[in-house]
């Protein structure tokens, strides 16, 4: 990492940092898979109407056109690469919905593209881990506590340190406003998103002068804005602001489900938090975001929401609760500040060296042996003086090089301690944290 | 796979057929890795500059612009997806040559993208598996033969059915057209490489009307073409045709070592095929590729070769030696023809059933316990009645549904047989078999 991308804003790991991204990835598949999420991979590209439907991120988008085609920007057939993960499975929903059993639930850990300015945290490519449940017509609200308890326990899994799940609702949100009198809970939300960025004053400006609200009422948004509680006391910090309204107990209560079962199940990790609006992003209830405890300056690194409508086709209507890691963003940090690194940056554990040329042969037949047994190893290129060899597997960062002698014994030298033991290919194996790349 | 792509050239599987790419990967994955080989990744996209250098592949480029801006076609900076791993790799090893071990043996799984036409087995976005060992400077030529033996492991272990991978040497065959005095070997390889397209008689009159040759050169070249052995036996079959060359003698003694190696180690997978010319890739010595036994239509699903300078800068050259398999051709067919399937189409082994809607926790803990152990699960949303949970749970083909009694005891039912049992929670395992799903 201290390389800079020979391209800015697409990221390269080096062998021995992407065995830490493989490392994230693999433990993020197996909790997701231990909590019966299947995984699929969607295309690349979609169409151009298909990611512009939104119509606000544009010019973010990369299109594709082939080399030796003409290029029209305005044909919404035309290709583009996909932004996100949602938005392809939305259509990759709508299109299979025959072949899945709903509510159905998946992960998917691909790449996307953004055109934008690279800085600190945002890429042009970077690789997103999202999970979502999508049900046919209903999809009952306990999954909006379970994705957030499904996530805790990933992001739990990783070798990133503390880590704190902020979750919110936009009906509490919405009912709160509407309770006050405010009747464009949008506009009053994406101000409240500008807060720690301009600070209380900049957004009570806003809301009384954008917004048209009295200073009373944008008073009473900031102190909703303010609350956050690691436990549902904070029902009754809302409940002391003195609003009502149908839409504030609804969301109430369902912030509060979240909170009670998080709490039990990992405490200290999830905490309500009134001040989170997820900007534009069309959500409808449940809204989450994640810091990493020290680096908030990295911004959110595993956000979602639930949405009403995820997709829709005709009659058919998709609503969905996910949430999705911004996998790059949190490796560039991790490796950046060596939160985390690997053992070695090759897989192989063993070097078996060569007596002399006619013996690759019999070296191959060692190498065999351990392999059957799960043993990663190379055999020596050419029968090279040993001091030569055994320098190529410490260069190249393998513990253990093996000797076959002339009388058929063997024996295993490990390079660190320099301790050299006899082995026998069918029953050696070496220490379980050397057996694979470690990452610590 | 009854199912048609909506776009066509871009598959996307569903989820039981993801499931069986997985299995594939992690096999390819698993190989390599006991090979030594580390992982990596390269950034989806290069400068159009770089992936020109050939010149002759530019209509099948995808170039990217921001939808916002302009594009250049004729700016050189500009940027286009990858068309192979090959290019990518190779300015990788340049730009990161200080911080790699030499020889370098790496192996990346990415999606690929060519603009064109699609038909079967070719598409349009794709995912190639790689293996390559760069050397800088020189690089030994038992590589060769490591690679081979290597794919040769790789390939047994997946669920694909018997295989047999074609080598070939470039300078045996320069080397023979040479001494039987054709001037312009490349010429003739690529007549010779027409030979199972349109046939002898075609390519002889080819050779004789446009490369120059006389009739008995044209028939000596065919003769060579069709040599095929699964051991050594080859080289005498050359001697045979009473041609002599220097090249010759190097390319017959490279093309032994392979197969000799092959035969004591892979009997059976791996002959030598003199009719082998892998077009106007740029190999400069061994070639290979693979046919699937049966599905010889589907053309080579694992093609590869030496190269002398796989990259190079300055005065820094790097040799190579490479296979690719191409998994998403692979894939497509075993899928369409039901060579392989799932056994089920979602990780979760066991749904953990509700009692009434207050026992939402009390089955969660049941979860994490079965989580703990590596048992994947998924909780019921809603109480409804027992019958109709496990209607659910056998709709999304989870084997197994788990009772908790008012009494605190257990019951764990195999839906597929009927059984049901006690359990508890902190011991209960399912069979093997059932554990993760299953590729057969």
């Amino acid at each position: 990492m201290a390389r800079k991308a020979s391209l800015s804003g697409f990221p390269e790991w080096l062998p021995a940092e992407r065995a830490v991204e493989q490392h994230v990835l693999d433990t993020l598949r197996h909790v997701f898979e231990l909590h019966g999420f299947a995984n699929i991979e969607t295309r690349a590209v979609e169409t151009r109407a298909q990611l512009l439907r939104k119509g606000e991120i544009d010019k973010e988008v990369y299109g594709l056109s082939r080399l030796a085609a003409e290029d029209d920007k305005n044909d919404p057939n035309a290709l583009a690469l996909h932004f996100d993960l949602t938005v392809p499975f939305a259509r990759y929903v709508v299109e299979n919905a025959g072949y899945l059993a709903f509510p159905f639930r998946r992960y998917q850990m691909q790449k996307v593209w953004r055109g934008e300015r690279p800085q600190d945290g945002r890429f042009r490519e970077f690789t997103q881990a999202d999970i979502d449940v999508v049900g046919d017509g209903t999809l009952p609200f306990s999954y909006d506590v379970e994705l957030a308890l499904t996530i805790a326990d990933a992001l739990s899994a990783l070798p990133i340190g503390d880590f704190r799940l902020r979750v919110n609702n936009r009906k509490l949100a919405e009912g709160f406003y509407r309770g006050l009198g405010l009747d464009d809970p949008d506009a009053v939300l994406r101000a409240i998103d500008k807060l720690e960025k301009i600070g209380d004053e900049a957004v009570a400006k806003i809301l009384v002068e954008e917004v048209g609200a009295t200073r009373e009422q944008a008073d009473a948004a900031l102190a909703l804005a303010k609350i956050r509680t690691l436990d549902t006391s904070f029902v009754e910090q809302v409940r002391a602001l003195g609003v009502t309204h149908e839409l504030l107990d609804t969301g109430l209560d369902e912030l509060s489900q979240v909170i009670d079962a998080a709490s039990k199940r990992a405490p200290g990790k999830v905490m309500a938090d009134l001040s989170i609006a997820r900007g534009l992003d069309y959500y409808t209830g449940t809204v989450y975001e994640t810091v990493l405890v020290g680096h908030e300056s990295l911004g959110s690194i595993c956000s979602g929401g639930r949405y009403e409508s995820l997709a829709s086709k005709g009659k058919k209507n998709y609503p969905g609760v996910g949430l999705s890691i911004g996998v790059t963003r949190l490796i560039s940090r991790i490796l950046a500040e060596e939160v985390v690194t690997a053992s070695r940056s090759v897989p192989s554990v063993v070097y078996v060296t060569l007596a002399n040329d006619d013996s690759w042969h019999e070296a191959q037949d060692v190498a065999s042996k351990l392999r059957e047994r799960g043993i990663a190893c190379e055999v020596a290129a050419s029968a090279e003086k040993f001091g030569k060899q055994i320098k190529f597997a410490d260069r190249r960062g393998i513990p253990f090089v093996w000797f076959t002698h002339a009388d058929g014994t063997h024996e295993v030298k490990d390079i660190r301690s320099g301790e050299q033991v006899a082995a026998d290919p069918q029953s050696w194996m070496p220490a379980a944290e050397d057996l694979s790349i470690a990452i610590s």
